[in-house]
């Protein structure tokens, strides 16, 4: 543990996010995501859902405000008559933390998953919530 | 995830609890304890407390009935007056799903450090509270 | 061993069935099944049948409701006079353990093949029966 | 698989069984036995009985006939009243294949382990009886 | 050392054969063949001839039914009026432990180099004879 | 890079003072120091100064308030009558940001190069200044 | 630390600069470039300036000298106001230590990205400007 | 070091040289020449002139005689007035070793580089001269 | 294969032979002798004979000469009435190569072991005949 | 390579002098040496002679001063009477890149091969002379 990092961080998982540079992104996937088979670096966090985990990385993590919709979410598979919730716990952490308008774009399930298998690593939470998982692309900082 | 298995567990720790055999023990290590020098198998679980994991390690976990104290609890460092309330919670935790009783042997602070180097895995929680180590040894299944 | 645990299910396979994620597939390969050049990761069972471990396995592991046929089977090959007994043994453990109504697609040998090289890994069985490979698509746990 | 060979045995169990020479000791543990923090090679075998490896094992494995006692079996513990129905059955497998005379020596269980630790092997075994680890010596193969 | 498997094959070796399973490939390599530049897995057999390899192999090792030709040989390059006796060698081996017929097949040198890549293995004989090297496709071990 | 994480320290550096726990201790070293033979875990930090990299780090590593004097510096050899102004630099940046008094305890060389080899991790700073090697014990984050 | 070398310089860097040859490139990259996700070898040299890394580099590493303009700078996006002093700097440490006239190529950002991808090594500096990313590519030494 | 093995020869080198077959290529490079980049295995021969080298190697190793240039030089770039007197020095060492006539084959640069990435082995000696770098096929050692 | 090395001899024994230096030794071993749980380096010749090998061996080998007795082989066991043929062979093999008088030392079985523990390597040959292990200890390459 | 580091040394030989520190030491060992087994770093240079090698590591490489003889030779063993020329030239380098008074330690033949075992590195050099083998201690670099 060390001053001011929030503590559900854990050493790997900050050591990732400070590696990553601009554009690089990472994936905060469910308890049923397929995180292993798409990720080159999984890091778990089984215990905590992406709600909390979202929240202490916010902290830290600088979120592109190059691009229009910075962070992404998976789309709801047509026909299904599911609610997301999350979504909009999802907004009012970033609307806190961040000055973001209108951060998401919605990605199609498999795009999704092609794209997590590009992302820089895939933290693998213990998030129960239907479509709760969501991409973040890392910005810049200046002084 | 699978069917039955406490969310809160994660894939490298179960592989551990299921490899340990009878004796084998297991440290569930407070977020100041020295982890990484102290165990050649160092499992993060740093967004979670100690009484939440211990709680599911019991559900599969045996604990051995043929040591006295099968548990060990670090003791308090004479003139310290510190408070551990957080012995009165695995007491009753333990209470719930066994019935050892008296399960607890103390260890001096040393001596504890050296019983963590020899034991199979460590686990690194976040919990907060003070004197909140514990160490669990493995009993057997039988038919 | 582990409470509630099959226990011919050993540490590493419980912990790749706890990896695997919505979506992703496992192999039950019989004993001259290719399994060391096909799977990237080969988990050996030589002295246990593909009914047993199916069986084991389901008691754990959802299968997936997405899918229409969520469990692959492979053709028998044209001209082949062969039975395939094992299938209704399958169907049956099937039926137990999950209210899927008619599961198995049937795959031609070598898409069967290369679908295996793509499955997260392989269970190489000492199952002996013909035509006795069989695929499980995971699906998912929900509250 | 291949001709002749049992196919209760693995790959890797068949690979260490013939670099093992004259004088090298390998274990059969029970499914409580303490394998992966005791041996450096551990080979997993859980779905099969310590008997059915045992049979399969002499087929191919010469006992060392330098050693008045070449296989040692765990003491019962002073005080337990348990029956070892166990030794009886690997007494009946010993004598149909090999022609050895009392073959067993008694090892008290903290010496067993630690002559585990220095044997080339340990195969986990799901064998469920008590008192069931054994450990052979291996022979000469002499034209 | 075991019983009854043939003094030539390594630990190593044993292992391969046994890990391969139907329709997979190993070829038999001369002493001037470029193995470990065409071969993930090498095994080195530098002081035998390819056909003791080639005979001790055959005791445990079933060849392909389901294929016409299921050994491969390489083809004499146009113009080079060299003889192949150890054909007639490899031919009279095969004949006295199987009953295929006709049993060669015979490559073009750089499509047999290809073929090699892909082989499950190959072994480095110290082999003299010019086009001895040789292909063998792995059959099914049924009761 | 990081929000509050001073561009000094890298992701390594980062997740190694993080990974620390109460107890352990790590080692500013200077450009002389023999740092790759006394240390299993090495961080290079050529380009830098000690003094830049201590106050950087007491941002976020808390120092052992457990321990009468924490931080250790290498004793001046006996007839040397080099100047230590580093020091006082050191005592005023751990002056700024703790309210350790009289932080320091004098090691002899070659017990200082002995500490070092069992020190959680080395940094191998630029410094240049003499004497200007210093062990840092981290202390407790308690809320 | 070596006779002759500039401090700024750690062992892995030094050696990479020496392992290159004719043609082969390496990146300076500032505090917020990718790094970690774009090169497979990557040196961290967090607490420097880009500008102290070149000027030290420059001193061992020769520029080659049969491309135009050997040195490539990242572009100014279209429409980005920013300006570029450090682009002036890079040119008189330049000026001072080769006879190159005008020895830049600029380089659009998502070609420079995968131009990075094949350069030989990242350095990660913490450079703070902005378009500071700098590509060299290695001349000869000849006598 | 061995009887009749030249001394200039690695245990390193001397194995690779042996693992190689036929028509596999080695490249001895000169001082500047990018090896490491261009080749998966370089073996390092930095105070050695690439005549000496050569001149050691085929005193062991066969050249290709199947192929009617199995020595290849890199061609010089047009328009450049350089000399390559080492061409004479390389002609002469060989006429002196084998009896092949017209060894060369002169390659373009690029392809040069190329043909470099698909050797099994570059050496990296310190040659200074010009236009330097070679490689050479390996034959067929026949009784 | 290259010009002048006896084909029994492996790339990696050839190495490893390469490597040693003045006084390290090397094991011969028989088929039954515990090479794999007795060598931290372990070349298998399954195929050959141990007179083969050392044949071989010592047309590149220096042995010893500063060593009274610098070839050692294994005592018979007190009362074992069996016959050493082969100490003959070897003896010859050693006339006709070496100008060694009286080059053995007979070494206790346990003893031998030992010694085996610490060679530079052993060779696991085929050799059948009994109280055949020796092991060599290299000399020195004068000009 | 780079401006003004001697061509014999290799990167990787370059790296290993930049990470020593003050009191590390290297071995310059002759071609009979057991470097292989009696350094965990070793650093091959095959074709050259360690006068050479000398010479071109003490333009980089600073001498300790704080120690009285900082340079250590193999003692001529009682009663060879060998002459060690090679001493001399040693001297007249070290004399002319150093300003250091009689350099040299004699060391007794085994404890010099123990102090080589902790060494930091060893360099296997074709020196051909007798008594070749020598170590240095690492000094400071001061500005």
């Amino acid at each position: 543990m060390l001053k001011g990092i929030p503590k559900i961080i854990s050493p790997e998982l900050l050591k990732v996010l400070m590696e990553m540079g601009h554009g690089d992104e990472i994936v905060l996937a469910d308890g049923n995501f397929p995180a292993a088979s798409h990720g080159s670096k999984v890091i778990r966090c089984d215990g905590n859902s992406a709600t909390e985990i979202l929240e202490s990385i916010l902290e830290l993590f600088p979120i592109d405000t190059y691009t229009k919709h910075p962070i992404a979410l998976m789309e709801v598979v047509k026909g299904d008559p599911v609610e997301t919730p999350i979504w909009d716990e999802y907004e009012s952490i970033i609307a806190k933390q961040t000055s973001i308008e209108s951060p998401f774009e919605y990605v199609e399930r498999f795009a999704f998953y092609d794209r997590a298998k590009n992302a820089y690593a895939i933290i693998a939470t213990g998030e129960k919530a239907l479509y709760a998982n969501i991409i973040l692309k890392k910005g810049v900082i200046s002084e």
